[in-house]
């Protein structure tokens, strides 16, 4: 239902179009490296774009909270706007907790296993809770905040991501890159 | 939130972005003049995407319905997918029925006023109705579709829109080249 159809829109861009999705605990670095990587990409010639929960709870997702149906539908509504990423030739990076086998599956349907790629940021939760950055976990600790993920609601491990990257014991710069060089022959234009 | 703002995304794609918001009943042509105008921006070498009720109710909401609630649900999101893809420097062609001001309003209050490009396609009922392309018209009226805008649901005329058009006494080309005209000075790059 393109006018131009993906493929056309790929030749514009001079690239093929994935999504790369991080799936971790909050925390973890997930965002942080999509910035990093979507930067370098652009840098390199290539379009993309970042999608996470902060740009989609401040919009299309603000009718959302946070229990297991919610978190379920605003997977899925990331997906599709994924989907139409996508099918405009444009690589797409999802930052999202997405804590389940279930929901990350949801995902990757919508999106076809083929432009899925899914890496897991495996931050052990003491990392991630000692950064705390933001103040979540010691929120989350006092039960200020219900549904905190690694805390107060589950978080599964991908079962098979395509790539594993702990944060804990390197450097921004290097785990980038580290993606950088597993995507760039998925996304170069042939 | 973008690793790139709006305005580097724009420089990048050599354009500036714009949503052009496409009301009027159905069968009036809104989406056979999106495409038109999509495919003679393209030939001119601007990047856009279309969204429409089509592309969105076979993804982001198929959830929803047809009553006045999910209506303004559906261009409510339909609104911040826009947002998103003007925030990529993407021209954005919306078709949708888009039945009330109310409705109209939500979506030029996410995109913003500047951003936002209300074209009314002005086509009367009668002429819609004996198009019927795909015998949607004859259904509603054997009360098989239930609020259909224009038979069994309102159509409030926009107060003002920028621009009017009447497909009933014009040809497409023509029509798609007065939007042309139109738009150009709003998306050349300075």
């Amino acid at each position: 239902m393109q006018f131009f159809s993906r493929s056309e829109k790929e030749k514009l861009l001079r690239q093929r179009a994935i999504v790369i999705w991080l799936t971790g605990l909050p925390g973890s670095g997930k965002t942080t490296l999509a910035f990093t990587v979507a930067e370098k990409l652009t840098e390199n010639g290539y379009f993309c774009q970042i999608l996470d929960g902060n740009i989609l709870r401040n919009g299309i997702n603000r009718d959302l909270g946070f229990n297991m149906n919610d978190r379920a539908e605003n997977i899925r509504r990331a997906a599709e706007i994924s989907k139409i990423m996508i099918g405009n030739g444009i690589i797409t990076l999802c930052s999202f907790i997405s804590p389940t086998n279930k929901i990350r599956n949801i995902a990757k349907e919508i999106i076809g296993q083929n432009d899925f790629i899914e890496i897991y940021i495996s931050t052990p939760v003491e990392v991630c809770e000692a950064r705390d950055s933001n103040g979540l976990y010691k929120k989350a600790r006092k039960g200020e905040i219900p549904d905190f993920s690694g805390v107060s609601s589950v978080y599964e491990k991908p079962e098979h991501p395509d790539m594993v990257i702990d944060t804990s014991n390197s450097s921004n710069e290097l785990d980038s890159q580290r993606i950088i060089d597993f995507i760039l022959p998925l996304i170069r234009f042939k």
